[in-house]
């Protein structure tokens, strides 16, 4: 027998910029793990409010070391994260409903863009391309970035309310919720009949570790 | 001119799991990275209180990840850490007040044993080794398995309450706050000039590349 191709669920929301640095690593080891990697867009605010979480950002001394921690990680993963300037207005105040939407829809319509589109709105909203307030200028341009014709764009706007992906993405943050999230990202690791919940972008290492195959013992 | 030693501080408190994983971390790297390693033994319950955030384990979804990360690390980082059956009277209403007096009299009067000694005493609150509620018992048992004489042992006990002990460890507390710590470890690295501060456990790899000397770009 082959190796197995293991599946690794990535719970994420283009609102945490862990999540895009947890993106950004699976999708570059994906071939070299020899992962199934499955994307799951989800909602942040959903899990915050189901677990009880705040936002780490609204507790000053953690909003203050997340700035800086972005500025290092930046160098470290070679990915062009920055804190927004207008993070309050951006991040708290905006909020990713429609965000998560979209890209719900990008999930359903055309899932083999869904890996470009997501790394659209994180460039976005997290790195120097400005977030527009214009919402379907702002989905539009980064539909067409990820390689979209502009009828497609166009056509996953109008999906957007649709109780399909309304309900998709409900459903996608309630089993976030089950495997135990309580922020985003998390990343799930189906191993050996194993199910392993990992929370956060820094615990890749252990990822790898538990795909050596190593059964651990409980 | 030869490499110059850098000066690594991390500060931490034997209630805090990740802080054991960071300790043995910096322990086993302190000669192949080079540096000049300072342990510091701060008071978590302090940090908490002056930064306004919250231990962890109190988010139910938070304590069970927890329970579940800390079972997977003990393999990974091959440390026999283990979460204690009754977690709440250990951890949360014990608190770690007298160990902390304890360890700071031991950076006072024998720093060569201090290492030793907050190893004895995570083995006692996070491992196999119970963890006696008789306090004076407890620290013997941990200073002399850390190499000392029982007259040293009874003379860190009779220190404990000392305003010179207390004094220290209140001024390790606020330097870690001024650092800007929300939780413990941290790792403060000072590396050609700047200091970087680091949360946690799982920046290891962070640390190491800053230790390689590459200037960050602000």
């Amino acid at each position: 027998m082959g190796p197995l191709l293991r599946t690794v669920e990535l719970f994420y929301d283009v609102l945490s910029p862990y999540s895009w640095l947890g993106f950004e690593v699976l999708c570059r080891y994906q071939n070299i793990w020899n992962i199934n990697l499955q994307l799951r867009p989800s909602l942040i605010g959903g899990i915050m409010k189901d677990s009880g979480n705040k936002p780490p950002g609204l507790l000053p001394r953690k909003g203050q070391y997340m700035a800086n921690d972005i500025k290092l990680l930046r160098h470290h993963f070679q990915i062009p994260i920055q804190f927004p300037k207008d993070f309050f207005s951006v991040i708290i105040e905006k909020g990713s409903l429609s965000a998560m939407r979209f890209l719900t829809a990008v999930s359903l319509e055309h899932p083999e863009m869904l890996e470009k589109a997501s790394r659209e709105l994180w460039m976005r909203v997290w790195s120097r391309v400005k977030f527009s307030s214009e919402i379907p200028i702002q989905y539009h341009a980064a539909a067409e970035k990820a390689g979209m014709s502009a009828e497609q764009a166009q056509g996953l706007l109008e999906k957007i309310s649709t109780p399909k992906v309304k309900n998709q993405l409900k459903e996608t943050t309630e089993a976030a919720c089950r495997y135990g999230a309580f922020g985003l990202p998390i990343t799930v690791a189906h191993v050996d009949g194993q199910t392993h919940m990992i929370f956060g972008s820094d615990r890749m290492e252990l990822l790898a570790f538990l795909l050596g195959k190593l059964k651990i013992q409980h």
